[in-house]
């Protein structure tokens, strides 16, 4: 189930692209990350991200040199949208990475080199799409810090529902709204009742927030009806990318019950725009989350001895706020919360299965959201509402600003970096937006 | 905002074909719905439904019968989905109408009649489609009677949010497994907590049940960020159908808490074939429910004097049950609700007001459903969770058999009908779905 190590995660292996040889950049020729882009007047089009540079893989292909191939997986590549390549199997995402890293080593002969820079662009000149139609997009709540914390704040007898080691609790998202990073974020206006008053108001909201979480695309998915065992859930992802879940705390309070979270969260949802393959993931997977002696072992359905074992993936995030006045005296952006994905109570596969085990379909290019990831100190709140209590208790910034939550012109960036001793670091690039208004 | 009535709403019009022009027919020349349908080999194709038969509105536009619309009319009857046609304007949609009106008259001349003729196909033979692409679907819970009886089932100190009358409550469903008319419905598995257990289990779901509902497919929708103003909502309804919200009762039970309703609901929600406009349904336009003394009045971005006077729509909506017991003995499927459309509290302008008001972007083909459509009756029950309070008190069917929930082989068929003195009555036609395990 778990990607094998193979040549493509050699940490001596070097491309010709020199910018994908350094230690800063997110993408070595081990990442290799896909996305969709667009170039001047070029149609979008799919590229594989390598150092400072996107190649073109719809050039690539009609170059031929992707021929040794399946006429699919070519076809795939000369798609607008990286669904169809997503529909196909993990054994065709994977020969198609080996032939890429093949393409962009060091070793790939002076004629294919020659041919394929002439179909590199930097990434500073490109603009970058959603990467793909997302039908549906699921919110999980799988971050059990945040989820505790947060629950304390709305329900104190009662922070941790009763359902909440048994189940991954989900909820459905709005696929509508998601933007590509970089995407400004208008202040939603709506409905709120204060505490201190007898009925609501509507107008802009007051309390913006960010959340940290990790995306998750489908592959291949399933049919209606046909669950998807555990044991092959993890063949059924295609990769992963950086999600800023925003969200209107205040809208939330007031219209949650009982039904969930609606307009509270639907105005906007960013992704980063590389999606970093579970081939290229390979080496940083880690055992599923240690529970605790007195949590459940996860029913048979949510549970495989591999799963527990390799399930996990260490991804260290990072978040890092600017301010109008930050940026206009030159002042670095200030890193609010350094998460990891280990604090994510369940697993990818666990995700999959339970998604899937009422016969639910998912579709290449499906979008699961890890929920909220926080860790337990307060360096580590993947949104405000924790890290400041309901605004309660305001961040101070390095120049002397406050911030309960987001307010005009602020900008959160998420990053994200695996890093392991003995492979080289590997990189999600940035989750970018602007608060507009 | 609501549709004017003209000569396509005229009594007396009669069509050329003669299985409009029956009292019974759902279809009369007042009606023309839209639907997507295939015929033997031929790709999915856009119709109307006239009587017993389908228009096949490819070949119409091929044979330059509708050659005096717009080009993105007849661009948009070429199509696989309705989805370009819904995301034009509601002018160029009663345009099309009236063409159709005119082509389907008897008044026509014979030459286009002929024609016309080799273009029907009897609604026996055809297949019919999901008619669009739903990017997103959201369920309302605009049911009031359905509110407050499920809410004092759960939650009996508490049974209508304090919320529920300042908001149209809504959650995001699953558009992946939306299935039209006539598919079967598995019954899931699922993870669920009965009250006398400590601890879960996973297993074939026990309480299956059924959702009268009513679906709202949007027409040309907004940009994220632009919100749509309650006077401009209507505008960008495209029709209506009738919708089953099949629901796992234990299921939802377990997983509601915090973020809503999940695998409860999204394994299979079925749609009716056809879309019945506004246009058609203009004659039998309504006040907005009438609120109590009690009941705030709506917060200004919900009202319009045009939408509380008008806003609502009367459709008498029933349900029918049939065992394969019933069926092997000829006994007729068993009417076991009897509902109408002015029993939600929110009109379908509000629905599309509240879900933009944050900046949402609706899109052309995306589903709202209306929510639980129940009387204050138990015969009105549109659920039956609420028929039979949980399962506790099972009905009695016909042939002395019991039913507290869905058993394997019940087969659920609703069917609405628009019917006013004066007027043509009109039908939306069938929403079938037989359980199958």
């Amino acid at each position: 189930m778990i990607r094998a190590l193979n040549e493509t995660h050699d940490p001596q292996a070097k491309s010709w692209v020199t910018s994908a040889n350094t230690d800063s950049t997110p993408f070595p020729i081990q990442n290799l990350p896909f996305g969709v882009y667009h170039n001047n007047g070029d149609h979008p089009r799919i590229g594989v991200a390598i150092g400072d540079c996107v190649l073109d893989l719809h050039r690539t292909t009609d170059a031929k040199l992707l021929e040794s191939l399946p006429i699919v997986t070519q076809a795939a590549c000369r798609s607008r949208y990286l669904n169809d390549l997503m529909s196909l199997s993990k054994g065709h995402w994977s020969q198609l990475r080996e032939s890429l890293f093949k393409l962009l080593h060091e070793s790939t002969p002076p004629g294919q080199k020659s041919i394929l820079e002439g179909l590199l662009a930097p990434q500073t000149e490109i603009e970058m799409h959603v990467p793909c139609r997302i039908g549906d997009y699921t919110d999980f709540y799988a971050g059990i810090c945040h989820a505790s914390r947060v629950g304390s704040l709305f329900r104190p007898q009662n922070p941790l529902m009763p359902n909440y080691k048994w189940i991954p609790i989900a909820y459905h998202g709005r696929s509508s709204s998601i933007v590509i990073s970089g995407t400004s974020i208008r202040r939603p206006s709506g409905q709120a009742k204060s505490p201190e008053s007898d009925v609501p108001s509507f107008g802009p909201i007051r309390s913006l927030d960010y959340e940290l979480e990790l995306g998750f695309y489908v592959g291949s998915g399933n049919e209606l009806g046909k669950p998807i065992p555990i044991e092959r859930a993890e063949a059924n992802i295609f990769g992963v990318c950086l999600l800023n879940d925003w969200s209107a705390r205040d809208i939330h309070v007031w219209e949650y019950q009982p039904l969930g979270p609606f307009l509270a969260k639907n105005f906007a949802t960013t992704v980063s725009p590389w999606i970093v393959t579970l081939d290229a993931l390979a080496p940083f997977r880690c055992a599923a989350f240690v529970r605790s002696n007195g949590d459940p072992k996860p029913l048979p359905y949510l549970y495989s001895a591999t799963d527990q074992a390799m399930g996990g993936v260490e991804i260290s995030l990072e978040v890092a706020l600017s301010t109008q006045e930050m940026r206009d005296t030159g002042i670095e952006p200030y890193t609010i919360c350094r998460g990891s994905s280990r604090d994510l109570y369940w697993t990818m596969s666990q995700f999959v299965a339970h998604h899937t085990s009422n016969g639910c379909n998912l579709r290449a290019g499906d979008l699961l959201g890890s929920g909220t990831i926080s860790g337990n100190s307060s360096h580590s709140s993947g949104s405000l509402l924790e890290m400041t209590r309901q605004g309660a208790s305001a961040i101070q910034l390095p120049n002397g600003q406050l911030r309960g939550y987001l307010e005009s012109d602020d900008e959160i960036v998420i990053r994200g970096w695996c890093r392991r001793e003995g492979h080289v670091a590997l990189g999600f690039g940035e989750c970018r937006g602007r608060i507009d208004g």
